[in-house]
């Protein structure tokens, strides 16, 4: 298996930590709890390029880091998408919304212009993502 | 179990068939072709809510359509998406998109105002689309 996470990704997300089958990122962009999960396998494009099994234990992921933006961010609604009309590998947007973020209610992508994290909000991101997210899946 | 849609839901859109979980339904927008599932449980805000065995079958409901639309339509790829800002029933949308579509590369969601089928392609679709989406999810 070769992965490589697609540098447009690379550049716009800071890494939390490999799940069983996806890599966890944050977006970079400190105006919504905002992580995306890459399955890492080659050549995939859309979600139902996964196989069955694959793609039910990648929602069981979806449901591990929703579950952490409900409890340890207090989301209000979770925006899950799997779009890729710009980065053609398949990576899954899940989104802490809030009633009164800047793109509520319309959605996240392409709303306004990401406002990156400071080097301080990283770092205790990173630590509390990494502890908060289980690596299993159950 | 009762089921209701959603009175916003059931206003923009055209049924096409109930699968074993979800309800498909149309998008009442000529600009994409446009499926929306709803799973037919009360009480489903978030993906996640869903215990995970039918998150999995659900998630075969979306593989179904989405290869509909890649076959029949053509798309050049699958958007899909849980947000549910506006309509808090969940309900999933699986559009396929095409590099000449209004929207294109941004999400459909909020980009352009509908416009609604003729009463003719309404017809034509729902017979079509009744037929090639499968009833069962193997």
């Amino acid at each position: 298996m070769t992965f490589a996470l697609h540098e447009r990704l690379e550049a716009d997300t800071i890494f939390i930590k490999d799940l069983a089958h996806s890599r966890v990122l944050l977006m970079n962009d400190s105006q919504y709890p905002w992580l995306i999960l890459v399955p890492r396998y080659e050549d995939l494009r859309d979600l139902h390029d996964l196989p069955s099994e694959k793609l039910a234990e990648v929602m069981e992921e979806i449901r591990n880091v929703s579950e952490v933006l409900v409890r340890d961010f207090n989301a209000f609604k979770i925006n899950v998408g799997a779009l890729g009309n710009m980065v053609p590998q398949l990576h899954i947007h899940v989104v802490a919304r809030f009633e009164n973020d800047p793109a509520w209610p319309g959605p996240v992508w392409g709303a306004h212009p990401a406002i990156p994290y400071s080097k301080e909000e990283i770092s205790t991101l990173r630590v509390s993502l990494e502890a908060a997210i289980r690596s299993g899946n159950h």
